[in-house]
């Protein structure tokens, strides 16, 4: 497995391959890997020639109170793991390469980066935007993957590709949860025992949720009450039932919609959601 | 000579190119071609195994009270300029196809986006570095060649190219001046005889503070004064000497600094500038 560490030496390799007519699927991670980036990468070695993945824990997406520099590096573990998943490539920048003295420019995708996980992370997503766009210029890939998880991320990276016209597949895979359904994090790494436990109360009340919409409930309200009740051993964040691809708020389930939630679990901020569609 | 229409064309377009090894130089435009652009497209043609231009009169570079609607639109001598200067392909994208609905991406470079024009025309920069990055995402250049004219303009790309990491070359070419010494522009079309006659004191005011240069003047407040004074009959939109890279003000010329200046000029906003070489 190559190891690339600038994007020219990347982008050469990349060209090299597509010259070679090679298809590229591409998995931009921070590293700390579990089976929902493992996912990503087997879809993306099925689905191309070639699978290469970034791990990069990118500085411009946390804020300076965030959990940054206490992220989790698990290197040597995460080769294995891309290795396993049939990466033939793994793209990891420095990251004074990345943002060099002086660096200036930022990618933002207005209005959809600005509510749910916006509001109390408000450079998040122009973080994440700016470095995908920086990543997708260095890889150059056919298909690019990412989690459901971070259903607000997906909306905001699929909006940023078709409006960047980076002639990209984005590619969402389902969130992969552990077998108690707690959606699996790097951040996960964070939780005691017993805040562990209490973590499955977002899960948990999003199958309730499930459950509600099977029964005919289609009222955002009662089901976004429904979820709070249920997650009240936790500091919510955020209860939100909104549109998929504008992340607005729905007030009744007409098409399929996400119920994302997000809430502060000992010094974890974790997220999730599920697409309910009441077809 | 190729006109492409869709992003989807041109980078199919492009990769074949690319796949038969042929390096790709590009000139994005809005139109209303003149001997700077021509200067440009010869240099993409030579530079390169294959030129490209781009034409498209960018509307998220305007705000709504400036130029769009009356932007001159040339097309067929547009052409002809093209095919003379041995382009080979031109990418013509429609408006609704760059801009769907929707639209929520810019690309934004802080800082050097504020300054000198970015005063006036606050918005102007960040349409520019979300076109030329669309641009650069359908043409996939090797190189892409701009105008000293718009020294701002280039000192945004090149950052934006830098950090955005494209990979690829930007190369600036000098400033092309009608024979009386007015910098070539599409705006000049704007201008009566009389004002074309006031016009030149632009130019002609930025070639006597080189020759106060010359003549050993080194600080920023004496030549920037000679020049306003010399623009008595415009109406000065900014006089300012600044750093090439970070357009930031300089006090005293110690290397190669940007002597800029811009004016209405009639219906007409105009800019020029000079570098001013202290060795």
């Amino acid at each position: 497995m190559k190891v690339l560490e600038t994007a020219d030496a990347m982008r050469a390799w990349s060209e090299e391959q597509r010259r070679a007519d090679k298809s590229i699927g591409f998995v931009p991670t921070m590293g700390a890997l579990h089976e929902g980036h493992a996912s990503l990468m087997r879809a993306a070695a099925k689905g191309n020639d070639i699978a290469i993945a970034s791990i990069f824990v990118n500085p411009t997406q946390f804020a300076p109170h965030e959990d940054f520099d206490k992220y989790p590096r698990t290197w040597d573990a995460d080769l294995k793991i891309c290795e396993d998943c049939g990466v033939v490539a793994i793209y990891a920048p420095r990251k004074d390469a990345i943002y060099p003295p002086g660096y200036a420019t930022y990618v933002n995708v207005e209005g959809l980066s600005e509510g749910l996980c916006g509001v109390t992370r408000p450079i998040f997503f122009r973080g994440v935007a700016t470095v995908v766009t920086k990543l997708f210029n260095a890889v150059h890939p056919h298909r690019a993957y990412f989690g459901q998880k971070d259903a607000q991320q997906c909306a905001v990276i699929r909006r940023m590709t078709l409006d960047l016209e980076f002639g990209i597949e984005i590619v969402i895979l389902p969130t992969v949860r552990e077998a108690d359904g707690l959606a699996m994090s790097s951040r996960n790494r964070y939780l005691s025992a017993e805040e562990r436990t209490r973590a499955l109360c977002l899960s948990r009340s999003l199958f309730g949720a499930e459950q509600m919409l099977r029964d005919g409930v289609r009222d955002a309200k009662s089901i976004v009450d429904f979820v709070r009740d249920g997650m009240a051993e936790v500091q919510i964040d955020y209860v939100e039932l909104v549109d998929a691809d504008t992340m607005q708020p729905v007030e009744h389930i007409e098409k399929p919609s996400v119920l994302a939630v997000a809430a502060f679990v000992g010094p974890a901020r974790l997220i999730d959601n599920v697409v309910l569609n009441p077809k």
